[in-house]
């Protein structure tokens, strides 16, 4: 296999890990905990895995451990850093006794319920230290939900004589790894089941959860080419560069990068919801910007899009509504009309307030709005090029303010969409550290017995060594929601807030941001440089945990 | 201003300059040279820079200068590395005298002519040492060609008491440079000429200059993107990634890349060229190896692309130019068809040959080819999206060839365009190094009262410390080319050679690379760790400079 100079030199370092976590641990558990809403729901729910008691692991006297054996799960998208939850958790079970094994079920949960599975050895673990992706194992997109599929993972893991299984996944893998914990308890099978957290997208975190990993290299890595981006516009001085970030409903990737970048502008969906804005109102926001600046004579600039913005503004949400619903009662007919006159029929289907919105946007957009629809017949949002979209409604307003002499300057667009790009960058310090000892943490929880729980590391603004390894009941983090018409249990998911330090911090310098040019570039990222350099976590990171 | 923390470490960097000139320089002075072609129309043309020797800088005797008055201007296309060439200059001409002055001309070329200038002070200097982009003073597109353009320039020049000008841009700025040369030399105005080889494209290459700036730099960002992607792939193994990058004409950037990171696929336009193929081939070939790769269950793969492909399909060439002989002489009665008989009208026109190929494309690229078109009338090519051409050709045979029971498997794509995120990224050390001493080794061409030169910095693929810094007559690497119909002199492009070490290389490995899953990641620059990581350069230049 060849490998780049990087991933040679990357192959030796040794994350770093909590200091209590170096020698012999013991865990030190806290008080009954509390879901975070519909307590007696979930209790009902999860009668064996509620109310545990947080768990903080300290340094103790050495124990010794029977061999376990431990199967980990890759659960949904890639995030840098799933190889050194796989190698810490890989040494964490070694530690406590040499003839551990670590298996791997491949391409997600389906390869547990598919009896699809290698086992880890050392030689194969050391090939993936502190590199990206999931490649070790691959990842899939299976649902763990059904007592079958419970049941048919229980039958290979009987067969593997597993006693514990690590789900690494977001909010809704831990739901299921939680559902699955209290499964196995109820039914007595002996069979622990741990969470780690996982998402590039941000939007794992809560109080015991600081960060869900991946996040940091992915914001950090997008943010590396939005800075090379400004670089350009501040050189060339005549486009403006829309980029769109991955990150599904949160904005905290496009939040993070802007705090690491100082954008002209960005857009921060829960802001728009908030706000009740139209779509209009975020392009005359945009447009506005546009022709701020460039009345100073700066016909450039940037703009960040978070991915999912056009799910949060109001009315377009009520638009995809009306929008699938329609085309699912009547799919034949919208068939048989003709392509050039398809517009025309949407229009005349449907409400007023939804039919004027549908006929203010681009043939583009429009089209791709009542076309690519996914297998259950719904729009395919995440398909629509908001970035395009905004730029050409931007610049439909500003030729109308032009000929209106509210605007003078001239606009043309760049556009770019980022996401592929940092989901499986090898890891920053920051990750593999990270990654390395929520790993580790899950052996530790493992030997302790422990199910139901998902592997913490706090205190992460400071030095590895001062971080705090332990444990968080699932439940802890759950409430009851509508979900596909049904109440279920699941892990609030974390969206921006509005009063959260990061994005007051975004608010009280975005509109110096959007007239001057204050672009910061962050550049690529380091790992063998000066520690303000190599070590430093996300702006978001640093200012929520800012005591 | 807010800088990144990078931005602060990586001020501190002092670039490594060849050993030569550390200390006081002499010129040795080689033997007199000849254009690479047409030596009696270049000859004529340049009487007063034709046939210059080359110049070798060696260690020397300290000789006392006197203070010297130098512009200079950036031209074209940003290129990582543009401000430590300009760093690289003040710090000779302080050294040859520390009351020499550099003025910046605003915005390219064109502050020559409009007056357009700024002092650059040790202050403003240290802000940009290290760094990308071009904003120190900006960078543009205008062509000096006219002689009203020299003697406008020659006004400001005196005025300002200039000695010398440095050019830095691709092979058009350079020749530009050297007529300008001539010009001042003819006239007697005592004003030196000097260029800078830039450009990412790599087009800018030949027995003297090695490398031009700014490729090695842009290469890595861009490989470290694929290569993020290509982790992406391997661990999702459901998307066919389609990834077109920046080079205008020459495939220089994707064939780098693709001896980086091994790629399942690269296009090499010139020699798609080279083997007359039509699109149809190229597609042919894709889907190939797509359907090869889904016979062994892997329904997923990366393709690489370069941005001039289309102008090197001939087929396509002769139907782009049709089109845009047909659309000049027709732009009236062809804006009267209505939008949805576009189409048809358009095949109905060509000629035979052209309009079975018009009537081939995707409708989105047909109506491209006849909407978007330049100020001159032109298509724009560089705004076909290339990437989703062909990947929607590929999906169309497949199709097809399922039908037929050719191909099982399935085939989604995602596409990429990679070329702002490059051009601006900070230099890597090789860069960084490679534009400093070019900069400082033209204010020793200066200081020898040499005019019509390129900086040239050679045997770049050793240690700094043994690189050879001198100069080359530009003349030298001129020959006469047709351009809008008149025969001019102009510096060679350098394309891809078919026969070139670096190529072979890639045609040696590329079958491989195409069946199984070879990808390396070569992962983001490094400034700071061993210099196996840090120092190495580009692929293309090891094996061109091989021995």
């Amino acid at each position: 296999m060849t490998k780049s100079a990087l991933q040679i030199a990357r192959a030796a370092y040794q994350p770093k890990l909590p200091k209590a976590l170096k020698g012999a641990v013991i865990a030190k558990e806290g008080e009954a905990t509390q879901s975070v809403a519909d307590q007696e729901a979930i209790k009902a729910l999860f009668p064996n895995t509620y109310g545990m008691p947080l768990i903080q692991f300290v340094e103790g006297e050495a124990v010794e451990y029977p061999a376990i054996n431990v199967g980990v799960i890759l659960s949904g998208g890639q995030a840098p850093g799933g190889h050194n939850v796989i190698s810490g958790l890989f040494d964490g079970i070694k530690k406590l006794n040499k003839d551990s094994k670590l298996y791997g079920f491949i391409l997600g949960p389906g390869g547990l319920v598919d009896h699809k599975y290698m086992e880890l050895t050392a030689e194969i673990v050391e090939e993936y230290r502190n590199t990206g992706g999931f490649d070790i194992i691959g990842s899939g997109r299976t649902k763990l939900e059904k007592e079958d599929q419970f049941e048919k993972g229980y039958e290979i893991i009987k067969e593997l004589g597993i006693n514990a299984l690590v789900i690494i996944g977001g909010d809704d893998s831990n739901t299921n790894a939680c559902v699955l914990a209290e499964y196995y308890a109820a039914k007595k099978y002996g069979v622990q089941v741990i969470g780690c957290p996982k998402t590039i997208d941000g939007d794992l975190k809560n109080e015991m959860i600081e960060t869900s990993f991946g996040f940091d290299t992915a914001c950090k890595t997008y943010s590396e080419m939005i800075g090379n981006i400004q670089r350009d516009c501040n050189s060339s001085r005549k486009y403006w560069h829309f980029i769109k970030l991955m990150g599904r409903s949160a904005s905290h990737i496009a939040l993070e990068c802007a705090l690491q970048v100082q954008p002209n502008l960005c857009i921060v969906s829960e802001e728009v919801e908030a706000n009740n804005m139209s779509l209009d109102d975020v392009v005359t926001y945009i447009a506005q910007a546009v022709a701020t600046r460039a009345a100073e004579g700066n016909n450039f600039g940037t703009v960040l899009i978070p991915e999912g913005l056009i799910e949060f503004i109001p009315a377009m949400k009520k638009l995809i509504a009306e929008l699938n619903d329609f085309l699912a009662h009547n799919a034949a007919e919208f068939a048989m009309v003709k392509k050039s006159q398809q517009r025309e029929y949407i229009i005349s289907k449907l409400s007023k307030e939804n039919a004027d919105i549908y006929a203010s946007l681009p043939e583009g957009v429009a089209r791709q709005l009542t076309l690519d629809r996914d297998p259950h017949g719904n729009v395919q949002v995440s398909l629509i090029e908001t970035e395009k979209l905004l730029s050409d409604m931007v610049a439909v307003k500003l030729a109308q303010w032009k000929e209106e002499g509210k605007y003078v300057g001239k606009f043309a667009a760049q556009h770019h969409f980022f996401g592929y790009e940092g989901r499986c960058a090898a890891p920053s310090n920051f990750d593999a550290d990270y990654c390395y000892s929520l790993g580790y943490t899950a052996s530790m929880l493992i030997a302790n017995g422990k199910t139901g729980y998902m592997s913490s590391v706090r205190n992460t603004t400071a030095p590895a060594e001062e971080w705090i390894a332990g444990g968080v009941p699932i439940t802890m983090m759950m409430n009851m929601e509508r979900r596909h018409g049904e109440m279920k249990p699941v892990i609030q998911k974390a969206l921006v807030k509005l009063d959260g330090a990061p994005f007051k911090k975004f608010a009280a310098c975005r509109e110096e941001w959007a007239k001057e040019t204050c672009y910061v570039y962050p550049g690529p990222i380091q790992y063998f440089g000066p520690t303000e350099v190599c070590d430093e976590p996300t702006k978001t990171l640093q200012l929520e945990q800012a005591k």
